[in-house]
């Protein structure tokens, strides 16, 4: 359970997003319903979490990280409709819903990605949205194009898409994890700190440490769901990484091990908070919630 | 012939884009190599040759505007990328060599492109790559966020694909191609503008209204070169659109009168630029480029 304030939260990020999908002409209604879709479904929000947490961490106002919340959020769902094609991991249902090349088409959810993607940045150089500085906002363009790109996430999942069937070794596997979902996460801490227009090198730094740990439980929390959860409570195929002989950490460590693996992130990631007072108590939280969630 | 002074810009922007491609490490090499193939490969640059006519127009320094080139160019690949894939346009061959996605597969594609996507606006954002003062930068990635995206291109590829076999009068098709293509287009002048560091907005205003010319009679071309022209010359396959039921200027206005417009709208191109000098002779080039060019 993640409580009153991430509940309030994701609604403070759904409101922001929910403004986004209005297409500007008729002729463009089906790709903004495609983009809208692809977006506004239930999902955790875990990564706008963590920008509203970081931000709060620093002693920020989180109405200032909205456009960022926004950001990492569009980037995220852009990457899952992408994910989902069939040429690519080829799944037919998210969050207990068809993907978006389903409700949709293929051609369809191919640009419903790529325009969330402009989408995402658009919203980070845009003051109205994204009320900072332009030293700040260019910062934040600076981070989640790195991220988000070859070097990042985008590369994380050609890691990924070339490794099915290859034994990894560890070091491989975070590797790839590195690159697939931490580059993002670590990327929603540092707009988070960026947006609370108090962040120093030393707590970017921190953060950054804290951001590392929870990416990397977060992904071996997921590979555990897909050995223990069920279909209907994943919202998504379980069994997938098995049945498509992916690499993952209870494969590789064993599931009690990969358990215990992800409890060491988690406190890892608290360890690294210790200098920092309850203002940083959102970050425990989402740690906790994410080697504890379910689905 | 586009001439000598376009044929230096074209080798400029070659040499940045060159630098763009080297996997930072080794297991995103595939990634890399796919990217540097969709970009690398005889392009005849029209964007970036826009955004350096533009900024030289405006008695502007061409060296600071190879940021803005190669952002433009890296958009205008990942879209051929995207569609030339087989829920899209489906297309084997670009440029007289495979498609991305026949070259690799279809998961390196997509995902090609999705990285050349987030690269483009991490140039944007590199005061190394972009040496531009930080509300330059942004003013920048402002505008080519909002071209590339679903209210410009991402949105002119979802008309025109909704459009095949439909019945298009000269106002749907002109909104189709002023997203799918037109933004871009305008979106490369405008850079190119902001690249000189003496643009005002009547200079702004005005270069507009030329690039809005110019992307029109960019699209009349294309349709009558794919009536025209042969395979072998064009280097995709001829008579794509007529196969694929796909609305034209030939098919709708007539061949004769297609040819007369694309030179209309040269003319309006050229009358745009009368304030300007023989500082603006790159961009008139560019405009008799346009609606001359067999490819």
């Amino acid at each position: 359970m993640i409580g009153t304030y991430q509940a309030r939260c994701q609604q403070r990020v759904d409101t922001a997003l929910d403004t986004l999908f209005d297409a500007p002409r008729s002729e463009l209604q089906r790709l903004y319903q495609a983009m809208r879709y692809s977006v506004v479904n239930g999902g955790k929000r875990v990564r706008p979490l963590l920008v509203y947490a970081a931000c709060e961490a620093l002693g920020g106002d989180i109405e200032k990280a909205d456009g960022a919340a926004c950001a990492v959020e569009l980037i995220h769902a852009y990457s899952l409709v992408h994910d989902d094609l069939p040429a690519m991991d080829d799944d037919d249902m998210r969050r207990g819903q068809p993907t978006t090349h389903i409700a949709f088409d293929e051609a369809c959810a191919i640009l419903a990605g790529d325009g969330l993607q402009a989408l995402a940045f658009e919203v980070l150089a845009d003051p109205a949205r994204n009320p900072h500085d332009a030293q700040t906002r260019l910062a934040m363009l600076t981070s989640l194009t790195h991220a988000a790109g070859p070097a990042g996430m985008v590369g994380g999942q050609a890691i990924d898409l070339g490794s099915v069937g290859m034994k990894l070794d560890q070091q491989a596997l975070e590797t790839m994890h590195r690159h697939k979902t931490g580059a993002l996460i670590e990327a929603s801490v540092r707009l988070g700190a960026l947006a609370s227009g108090k962040a120093d090198e030393a707590s970017l730094k921190t953060l950054h440490t804290y951001a590392q740990a929870i990416g990397l439980a977060f992904q071996v929390q997921d590979d555990i769901l897909d050995v223990e959860s069920d279909t209907a409570t994943l919202g998504k195929t379980q069994g997938k990484d098995q049945a498509h002989d992916k690499p993952t950490y209870p494969a590789l460590l064993g599931l009690d091990n990969a358990k215990a693996y992800a409890l060491e992130l988690h406190d890892q990631a608290l360890a690294s908070l210790q200098a920092f007072g309850d203002a940083a108590d959102p970050l425990r939280a989402l740690a906790r919630y994410i080697v504890e969630r379910r689905n």
